[in-house]
């Protein structure tokens, strides 16, 4: 019997940040990039892609703790991606989760660093010696993870985003973009479960389906926020997005607009789920919290 | 009957030109980044890590073309790592080997994410589906790499060198750090073949100590480059670490001394090999090749 959400996002959450606090204290490796990677890393993230990368693969009888290096792997991609973006060269941030980015609390190289460490790490863990899946899934998992990570993926969706600073995309540029820079690992979370599991072409295809509904609700909900909550509320600069007239979906579709955008992507990621049944229940209320979420 | 020095060298170097070519010709990523991906990995490197790994392989009769992925893999990681080191915010770099560096041809944020996208594109390439080492191999490589790679190896060896812009450190604080900043994917590229090709523990560490004593020796002749060759011979700024009056080891043993140093280096690195017969002339070669060469 599943717990009802929130309680599983927030106990997931915790031991995503307990085995994540536990594998970065385990690192023979210079104190101050260490100390970077752990700001970043132990900063109270909703631990979101973790999340679906459990419940997911929960579809195909996969055990949370046959997942949990997967999970934190991307986490550590996550993290890594964070700590670039908010570079002065590129986004220029010095607020996230509510306390200084890390060129900020530390320096520029060593936040160029620390990301290009998590990078790596994520490999290692991953990789390492312990797992329970077998040799030919974990290639095929780190394959498929250094796929979405690089430049046609999530690495090629920042490009294109700096690029739209420049030029005036459409609503279908932004899209395209949002699906390689968020919707990349929101996919591979999605359904490394099914590479774990040993589910079907078709699990792959409607879990794809599912992922990419649900990033694109993410995201606009995102915009959502970025332009109505307060730097309190969220822990980084808001209202950002639109100063800087950056193309949102918000900017495109208005406020209402972007509300009702997300209530049909959210209902597209529900249909996606269609075939599964009491077992999908923690995905189906997390796109119920996309549509009301504060943070 | 292997073919004389440096032929071989230039051999595998044309080799693993045309193969990088090929691999990055065939990604479906942003043009962009992909162009500033190609700047820096097709720039006419000596591509001595491919080559350490493929000599270094065929002492367990493991094939070039077996080898050649990994290889390949290492030079995306090298190239990543010197884009990187070149930024404003390290080694603030503009030239490398004859050309403007990333950053300068392109843009800093281009810079950043060609090199995250090179990390990534290495562990893509190092478990591509046609590969024909086992999938337990497979993994071993990838976890090796990625801890070459990241915080405990290369990455870790970044941040010490830039700390002792702010210190004063000792010769074995220089030791320890081009340990791991060149030294970690040099050993690695010595002994991924004894992890493919099967070899011994003891070929493990007997590889690992001609890694050792082979990296220092390189990154000596390297120091004594920067202090007497020309812009123009090295394609990159020279004297700029004694005029940054950054720990080298010329810094520390004076020129003779260097010398004196690298040459004992190699006696080291020529020893290591000793249990190896023909096979390993064109090892014993580049050794020789470090102390008289000038790029």
């Amino acid at each position: 019997m599943p717990m009802p959400f929130p309680e599983d996002l927030v106990r997931i959450s915790a031991k995503v940040d307990n085995a994540l606090n536990s594998r970065l204290a385990n690192i023979d490796a210079p104190e101050k990039v260490v100390r970077a990677m752990r700001h970043a890393a132990l900063s109270g993230g909703k631990r979101l892609r973790p999340f679906l990368v459990i419940q997911c693969a929960g579809l195909f009888d996969v055990s949370s703790d046959l997942a949990m290096p997967v999970a934190l792997a991307l986490e550590c991609l996550h993290t890594y991606s964070l700590i670039h973006d908010d570079l002065p060269a590129m986004d220029d941030d010095d607020l996230r989760r509510g306390q200084p980015t890390v060129h900020v609390e530390f320096d520029e190289a060593t936040a160029i660093l620390a990301g290009d460490g998590l990078q790596a790490l994520a490999f290692e863990i991953i990789t390492e010696a312990e797992q329970h899946y077998s040799a030919s899934i974990c290639c095929r998992l780190v394959h498929d993870l250094a796929h979405s990570a690089g430049v046609s993926g999530m690495v090629g969706g920042q490009i294109l985003d700096l690029a739209f600073e420049k030029s005036v995309p459409d609503l279908s540029d932004i899209e395209r973009m949002q699906a390689m820079k968020t919707g990349s690992l929101f996919r591979y979370a999605c359904t490394c479960g099914v590479t774990i599991g040993g589910g079907s072409a078709e699990d792959r295809g409607r879990l794809e389906n599912f992922a990419n509904a649900f990033g694109l609700a993410f995201q606009i909900t995102d915009d959502l926020l970025d332009e109505e909550a307060s730097k309190e509320e969220m822990g980084k600069r808001t209202g950002k997005d639109s100063a800087r007239g950056k193309a949102t979906f918000v900017a495109h579709l208005g406020i209402e607009g972007a509300r009702g955008a997300a209530q049909s992507r959210v209902e597209d990621a529900l249909a996606a789920l269609q075939s599964y049944g009491g077992e999908a229940d923690n995905l189906r209320h997390l796109c119920s919290y996309l549509l009301t979420r504060r943070v």
